[in-house]
């Protein structure tokens, strides 16, 4: 039985301490946040919990195998060093750390330490993204054209980081797993409304290799909630619709034929194909759940997690390259990705 | 009794020639077209019409005191500038030209004959984005922070040009009406899937003066018609959704409450607003009879359309600044505007 | 070239007439209307048209072969009578007429003068409707429980007809031509909420053979515009939005997995079927063009129209037991069917 | 501090355990449920609550002051009949019991013990349910002309009722608490299509006071979940959609302006308003726990609940009336309303 403790107690902390609780594997025992009101409430919630306001605690308790670190980004880097040198296995919310650099020393901490470093993408979790992940490895939307996404609602502005920090390790993180590489160069444009110097809206440019092109728009102001990724295929088009109860993906058999030879000084010659729209039945474990086993999992088998510090990193690399040409009027930014030892 | 010649009978010809036909001021008495197969379906339509295909003949014709263009852009300037020299009031579909230059020489044309040159932005004749100018205006919306506009379905490749000169005249020429000015800069960036060095999606940022920004999305190549803007101001948030039949509009009272002073040292408190949704009633006029109207008015007044050669140019300047920055990887582009001498 | 005359320039003439113009096959050489406007209207709309306020023009003009009749339901016997005696094939709008005994007559005159006799229901010339028969006859639906149906809107009140006779036809049209078979009992509720005596809203319950259950909603008040039926089978149930531009069917495959065999004293375990949802792609031709055309086919081949005397006639009957179960408290009605002779 | 046991631990039992919680008022101290599984996971989530599988445990503890049953409705009765002669106020549940005399019973028992007996009819103590209750009490819909409402889904089967019994009693309190009266007549069809004897398909037609009518449809056989009520009256119209998170009331302002005075012989000349659409913000309170707290307060003050016994048995009629019908062939029942005395 991996005993877990929690640090962070806030709109994430409980759901993580809720489905850390697995039968036979795993329980949650200590949870700490700064907030003695939070930790109150988290010992209404779960008598049996020790919650503390010293996060100390729980890395000194040597019953302790694994830490769940919730709290806000700026401090992701020190809570996780802190977990790996005192011999735990690390599972941070995403994104990862503050900066690329912060990403490499919590990997090269959790290599050194043999111990399991975790982020949480969640959504990479999710039967709807594993599905587009596999239609689009099978074939199925043939070649990709481009995707954009829309992660979008009037939601609450974080105190330490802008919307892009915020909202857009999801869509990268998702396009980086259903297309299974990462994005080349990023442009960004953006604007603080509310609170000077934090973004509360954003349009980033990405291009993938081979080609392939990505928008994601990304608020704190819009009116209603979106969270709509379309992929574009030569051979069929999809919709993730995330707010969706029941409908979540739909393949729409629609594309353009292109005539596979043409001539360019004559007429070139397209038809559009609109055929069956489907919408596939997908698994509806949450997401969390299924997150949360596969940290156990990789602890208790050694292997690498689908979101390892890797993945984490790749996606802070975007962050701070869409910030860099955010703050440089859009400029395009190359993004390199250094290279982990492990 | 205004006699009108309409050339070009494509997909839109036939819109015009029906709307031009105003009780007691307006009928179209000839069509051209360079396709026989057309002038021949325009003949079923309207048995009473002269269908040539030679232009010439309703530039020659003593009788024809406007011309309608509703041929392929790359021929908008030539005959335009025929049908002026020939004493004619000219109406051309959008974009008003090719490049900003015959945009410039059109204008200068129709101020020395004296004649009307008004260009196609029909969204500026419809309800909605009057109703959207007016709400602005009178302040209802607050400061406004930022717009986005999505303008995409499986659309028909146009030979001719690229999908932002085909779609993004649209979200141009409503947001420069609605805000009442014009941006300042552009990015842009896009990519030719299905045929090489035409651009089908394009993704374009721009900045208007006081710091708003706008974000438009236009592509021939995605599984749904989305015709959808949103407007983000301090005080309430729009939404316009043209493909809507009866619910285009809908002002959503939420927004941020920012605290009129605060210190930037200490907490920065916000609060949010969620109120009521308005749903307007619009009258439902179609744009095209307004703004065929429109012309012959002015026509007849002297008066400067809405959608002059100034906004016609004003457009076709940010669509070759929008292209210019596409093809240097997105850099942000500054939009001078010529001043037209009239 | 087989010379048609439209009775009634209303609402749906326009539409008769332009869908009646066959290349090769048929054309509206005349029409008629009590209304000078209206007439005025159609001369504008089709120059070479002969309007005329008499209607026996038409039916005297020995040219003419066929009549399009789309008057007020209370006159669609008379004319129709007078026309088959004067040797035309008769097109009708739904409902045939306004009695049971009315359409006999009706089937009687056609079947004496061997002329073509159609009624209008325009719905079983959909590609929807005829997929949706598809279904059910190929039996992927399985065995089909029940349908419902909702048609409502803030519609037109009818001068001479309650909503039940305004709107169920065609309901009851797509209903019978789906199953393949006729409803045996009826009850109904409603009420005259505007005008006194003629109910704008009502509800209706159908019986067909093997215990198929329907339910119609009828209103010319509801704030929406709705037309929606759904077929619920033990295999898959199905959802016809005739609303939706593009996406008129939905195929659920949802359903109730039923236990072959089961002690009635035991515990009844059924287990629930959640799947795919498939929306199937659909032509989209114009349905009043296929069954225009359709009915000049049955004249050509003499062949008996897919919506003949006997369907309208079937039709008027459940119409007429429905009002007579309005008028009797909602008691079920059995609905005889008298056997036409051909 | 009031402590509350509460009986049958299944769908619901779990929200009420988490809703009877409440600061300093009260608190649920035991539960019971036949199924050991189902105490089991009660006692995962609330370690401390005492769990047991006969319920006699909690009647006969004094420290227990009141009884929340959510056992199946076959034996609501009994259960209550004992907690009322322990001595205990008794929620229970929809609908009240599986009969009229039950509910009188029952009514007569609280009475006489000075106890409070409250039923679950849960939708009354929502925003949108006293939103749409204000409105027609402030005349702002006009004359209420008509309600339709429809309760779908693929859903459970109950055992011990059919579809009537189980999801009925939503829209009858529903509709009694905004119209403020109860329907006089009931007519019901209705199918069994998957398990004999038990309908799984129902269509209610009512009529209330005044001639206003309504018609409910419940089904567990929808491919859809649909939870929608539209009310419409001379003014406007109203829809309640409650499967909606953030629109669930949309007030159209459209209607049918009649003449004041008109002749029968002459024309009858209506005209149509389309207004604005309105949505109106509303409290996001979770019901149940409006409910819970009702419950608690008028255990404290002695007053009537807002869905009393009386209000119970009401539903619990029309219930009875409308399978009553339902195997008379659709027959129209009239509906008396025993008088409790209190």
């Amino acid at each position: 039985m991996l005993h877990i403790g929690v640090i962070g107690c806030g709109y994430w902390g409980p759901n993580l301490i809720r489905n850390f609780q697995i039968p036979q594997r795993s329980r949650v025992t200590m949870c700490a946040d700064l907030d003695a009101g939070r930790l109150e409430h988290m010992r209404d919630l779960y008598p049996l919990l020790r919650a503390t306001q010293d996060a100390r605690e729980i890395l000194e308790d040597p019953q302790i195998g694994a830490v769940a670190i919730a709290t806000p980004v700026s401090t992701h880097h020190a809570i996780a060093m802190e977990a790996l040198r005192a011999g735990k296995h690390v599972f941070v919310e995403k994104p990862l750390a503050q900066s690329s650099e912060q990403c490499m020393e919590m990997a090269a901490e959790a290599s050194l330490r043999r111990r399991t470093l975790m982020v949480g993408h969640t959504f990479v979790y999710t039967a709807a993204v594993t599905k587009i992940r596999d239609l689009i490895a099978q074939g199925e939307l043939g070649t990709i054209y481009y995707l954009n996404s829309t992660r979008v609602n009037l939601g609450v502005f974080q105190p330490d980081i802008n919307v892009i920090w915020d909202l857009a390790p999801h869509d990268i993180s998702i396009m980086n797993h259903i297309l299974g590489c990462r994005p080349e160069r990023v442009a960004a444009h953006g604007k603080s409304s509310v609170r000077p110097g934090i973004e509360d809206v954003a349009f980033i440019d990405l291009e993938y290799p081979s080609g392939v092109i990505a928008n994601i728009h990304v608020s704190w102001l819009d009116p209603c909630k979106i969270r709509r990724t379309t992929v574009v295929g030569s051979r069929k088009m999809l919709v993730y619709d995330d707010v969706s109860a029941l409908e979540k993906i739909r393949v729409y058999d629609k594309g353009v034929n292109v005539p596979p030879h043409y001539d360019n000084f004559g007429e070139f010659s397209l038809s559009y194909r609109f055929g069956d729209i489907l919408t596939p039945r997908l698994d509806d474990s949450e997401p969390l759940k299924v997150e949360c086993r596969h940290f156990v999992d990789c602890i208790e088998s050694g292997q690498h997690p689908r979101s390892n510090s890797e993945e984490g990193l790749a996606v802070v690399r975007v962050l701070e390259a869409a910030c860099d040409s955010l703050h440089r009027e859009g400029k395009t930014v190359d993004i390199a990705y250094p290279v982990l030892e492990t």
